[in-house]
């Protein structure tokens, strides 16, 4: 224990999360996290989103041991390996065709940031133009293109040498009556307006740094119409909402449009493994071989799980499931809405929810009351003040029914030290 | 197979060292990996450095079996995990404390880069200076900062944004007798240069890409010296000649430098799983929490991996076989020069070296007759005109001669019909 | 006569109103060109605003001829000269105090784009901020940091390392009835838009190369209130509207505002000579001596045409007169409006105003026609679709008239000429 | 006088030689300037080099008032004049077609660092490149890319978002018989160092705020050679050491190369009036009308000026003269460089000389003496401790004797001080 203690002063002061839920994890399955006191925690929180098939997933599991076990190469970059044909046979039969898209696949570096890095180069590339838009409140993560392309972290702008990012206004930001897709050509597309056409539009179908903004479905078609009238691609960064978070496993097919490149990662792998996916319109793959490479692109052991977790989505009842799930837990919050003063908005979609209090305090009062009752859960949003409801797909009814009463009843006791201290 | 023939048209044409080693590969032990045909090749590659220890090392698979059968979280991002504090504890114990380091340790996103986008942004903020200093036929990725410091790659800069880089000669570049320190201090260092003093110096202390290109142990040091006195933060990449590599477990020993911050990835997993690290000296460590993140930072899979290939580094016995090989591989090298025309130069450290030849055609050509008589070996240099031995430092004696009478038969056999063509 | 031809083959192809009004000018006296064939132009052009007081204006030339004659230091860069200081208390005396302003007073090298460069460092000096908000169709010159922030040349900027600059919609560009101030102020002053605040806003109160757009009153108000509420400075780029332009000295009184920074140039020196200023607040006024410098800074022969032109500021004779004649044009260009189909729009204020007609090429012939007919009238406007009156403010009565007459002529002729060609 | 002290206040404190020659100057003729309390003073400065024929010299200042007189047009942008075109034949006749040359002239706005933006700009349109490479110690003036290209100046570079220039060792920088074209080769045309081919590389031949650096003859012929080979545009940047300084109209004459562009400003009027010149090779010359303006481009008393102080170049009699002073000037500093234990250095050519310090202060003091003693004269050099001599060319032996008696005799006094006060 003393040892332990003592490393904790190793890592450098940047670790976050371990501040937020301070203690140490031993076990975890499907939606409970144990430390190493053995305490309980039920998981709202899937890992950022990259446990969406739930903590050491058995059926995946298995596929992984076995693998290890078979001795098949866990690492070999970009050389082609069994597993990686399989991953890209299984993607192409399971999610592609049904889908129609025709989608061609690159592996960049393991994390999203990286597959965004990798869009952002390609749509420059492609277009021989240099701008790109990014939205208000957006985010894609730390490298230096993904930073200055994240409004949400505007304050760290300055730490990177971010130029030729034009940001525009979100759906909703201008206010719920602005169509800002007017706004956006008018400031785009108009002759004289400062701002060249731009290489792309990169977006999240709905924010969850953000704060749990969802577009609206017209606002996607309308933004995909725009773009394709001026030769803009269209990105969608599907890092955190997709692979089967809004209950589709893309969370533009509820809008019908057909992005140009999609960006996938956090779940992706199926099991917490590193992997990170781009998906682009064939025409658009002017690569050359090696152009953009990264040692731990298509690694054989989250490619293992990849294509497992596929196996998910060979019918419609793990979808259907998610979709259930969404609507109770949409059901729950909309009673919580309207129950408890100190909650200003809830609003979701599939099994991604976020619950804005009218203070960025009040809401992580909210989580770290829920900490300590034993339920994990995370905070976003600009000024943090909303809670975001994350649970992995594949929670229990019963747990899911737990955290939310749970959530409710905080919520309540939140408002009710609040008023007592006035 | 038809499938698969299908699939490879699936992935984008991105893929690299698919197309230099065209096979599909199905089976990897230590230096061996073993294609779908069951053909046979020897490994001098080591997944680009990744594989240090060889392909599914049995001391460390069984570790990771057994951790994923003891259902410990896999990925919980930063949060303290029981995994997360043995290996810091670890690392603390058998590396830092033994050489004096008392380095912190951040977990950035789990590809190399990532450590790099980390570092400088770190340089910036502690300095509160913009420039960073570069090397002539550097190498440190492919995300928008560090292909920007990418000598390598200056083909590819116009893609990117890139600014507030200055390049100065690594040792060598001016000429053997041109000392390049006292060039660069007058370029940095002298008011009214044009360059303003820069946040960091970054470099490898061997550069790979670049055509291995060791820097002498004096001109470390000076540059160090030149660093301090300036108030430049020095950063070592030793992401592919760290962990082992040279001898050492950080390639800088030989210098008995200790750089301001230190960037691993690669090896340090050991099994070839995502993962990376920051070290930084402790006054450096200004981050706030959360300040740079990432969703698979610290993966707990990855963290199982390193922290059991730390047992490597317990005693002497491991390094000092990894010099013995490496004094092998030079003799041999150093023959094959003396009896090559076509060779120009060979140069190296431990267990990572260069063959120069005449010209990138002629190395491309003993890469390419190597893999058809199945051994996997790979080109660098910015003509391509280097052949880089990177076996695992686990290879056997035997594949290791084995493996270089291979060479040197190429390599005369390529010169043999290029003289028939003339 | 051939030599003269051969000449004009030295010149750069870059030389514009040369081809635009195709002849050799030899004499010029206030509002009246006379080319080397002896044939008269009635100038609606005024330099492009730098002969407000009309050409060779007699009052002005015998103080510039009396002072080259006295052997008056001509050139002294900025040190002290006995007419800089008499300029420095004059402009005090006459424009300064009777406005209640108390700027002080910098002498950039004399051409526009050097004010704004200047403005623009000073700003971001004293803010220690870097973005700057420029509007969609602004112009401000062709230096790097002016033409980044001139939206009418967008086209422009991919051969300037631009950066920093976030473009937002001028008063009337999302439509009449959209209040821009709001948009402005939810993307830039939101945490979390992706815009970091700025260190100054920069504009001109009447948009010249934009299409003559004028700004309302109320819109620049609010401006001014956002910017002080966010601690941005304000810049008013009145190089072309003011110094009388729209009937008062400064373009921006109208609206009752104290911008942070003006910017003066063209007309400032009243004779056509090179000259510009930069008026800051005092408290603004952080630079070192000699810290934004230029060889022709407060050029002494320009000092003394612009102390004399402010003659024409000590009582209200000349500001009335120029407001009667705008009031005189005003009311010519609406019976134009009414009367002509070709023409969508009239607007302005004062003595600078556009007439806009349905296509770029229409009013391209509109002002070659007039010039064939000796008038000089320049076109404007993101499309060339503006015809710019912008006649000297000294223009006799007789020959505004005659003018204006001319210009309804020409547009009939024209709209006649098209429809006679379907 | 009170008026005149309270206007003091009124300028911007960025005012700077006002603080180096505190006085208020009311007469200038030729080589002295006379001030409002009578007091003499030799000029040594020469209005920065603006004034190589003289204050108010007699022959200009009779075709500049006659051509006030004759009411010709003073302003009309580049539209044709009679004057203009008189300038274009005059200066093809006079100065280029002698030399060989076929420029172009472009006409940008009328300071120095106007026709650098300019030149860049081209540059970068007609090689599709877009780094700049820039010496150590230049200085090209104060607008963004002036300023970022200005290595003197690199503590300024901080407040613009400079980029994309590479700044390189200038003759000398890095000892006097380190060749630096060898390294600025190696540095800037090897593949994989860093910096790609650049569009331009622009200096000066002889550094003048750099501290009167004088580049070799074989050194300027080398870089021509290497920028040639390189597709690189070489720019001569003449503002304050062509038109007559060096002895020869062009500074570079001396080592027969043809630079692709060629920047004059400065001394190009004769008078002292603003104005800049950017001479390019035909081929060069892609511009489209318009494309770089500026309201006070061919500034047409300007170039009654300049059209008459060519009548100073139809022989070899000005030309003679300059060298036989500057040869003089030669010989008394390197009497002084002997006799005067605080002068490091004396060098220069023509009739600009730079006498080194051992320290920036003690040059300080010798200025400040002189002027008290009736002597204008400024510091130059990267601490200030260069005494940089720039009569103008028009001075009469007699003054340019005393002057340089007086010289020595400061220089002794503040020698003989300093050690006193030891």
């Amino acid at each position: 224990m003393n040892k332990i203690k003592l490393n904790k002063t190793r890592e450098s002061n940047v670790s976050g999360y371990s501040k937020s839920f301070p203690t140490t994890f031993k076990y975890a399955k499907n939606d409970i996290l144990i430390d190493d006191k053995d305490k309980e925690y039920l998981d709202f929180f899937s890992g950022a989103g990259a446990l969406n098939y739930g903590h050491n997933n058995d059926i995946l599991k298995e596929a992984i041991v076995n693998f290890l076990k078979s001795d098949a190469p866990v690492h070999c970059l970009d050389m082609d390996s069994v597993i990686k044909l399989n991953f890209l046979n299984k993607i192409t039969e399971v999610i592609l065709k049904p889908r129609g898209f025709d989608y061609k696949i690159q592996f960049p570096s393991p994390s999203g940031t990286n597959a965004v890095e990798a869009a952002i180069k390609l749509a420059r590339k492609v277009t021989k133009r240099k701008k790109i838009v990014a939205f208000t409140h957006s985010f894609h993560g730390m490298t230096a293109t993904s930073l200055a392309i994240s409004g949400s972290q505007e304050m760290r702008h300055q730490d990177i040498p971010s130029q030729d990012i034009i940001f525009q206004p979100f759906d909703g930001f201008l206010g719920e009556n602005t169509n800002t897709i007017e706004y956006i050509s008018k400031m785009i597309a108009t002759n004289g307006s400062g701002n060249q056409l731009p290489a792309a539009i990169i977006l999240e179908t709905i924010q969850a740094e953000g704060g749990i903004k969802v577009a609206n479905e017209k606002w996607l078609q309308e933004l995909q119409h725009f773009a394709n009238e001026n030769g803009i691609l269209l990105i969608v960064d599907d890092i955190q909402v997709g692979c089967g978070r809004t209950g589709n496993f893309f969370s533009f097919e509820r809008a019908g449009i057909t992005p140009d490149i999609v960006l996938l990662s956090k779940s992706i792998s199926g099991f917490g493994l590193p992997l990170s996916l781009v998906l682009m319109k064939p025409e658009l793959d002017i690569w050359k071989p090696g152009e953009h490479n990264g040692t731990f692109r298509a690694n054989n052991l989250s490619l293992c799980g990849a294509t497992k977790a596929l196996d998910y989505w060979e019918d419609e009842t793990f979808s259907n499931n998610v979709k259930a799930k969404g609507e109770f837990i949409e059901k729950a919050l909309k009673k919580i809405h309207e129950n408890s003063e100190n909650v200003l908005d809830v609003r979701g979609l599939g099994m991604i929810w976020g619950i804005e209090f009218v203070s960025g305090e009040m809401a992580k009062k909210v989580s770290k009351t829920l900490f300590e009752q034993g339920m994990i859960i995370e905070t976003c949003g600009n000024m943090g003040q909303v809670i975001k409801l994350l649970p992995p797909l594949t929670i229990t009814k019963s747990n899911l029914t737990k955290g939310l009463e749970k959530l409710q009843s905080v919520i309540h006791q939140v408002r009710e030290e609040e008023i007592l201290t006035y």
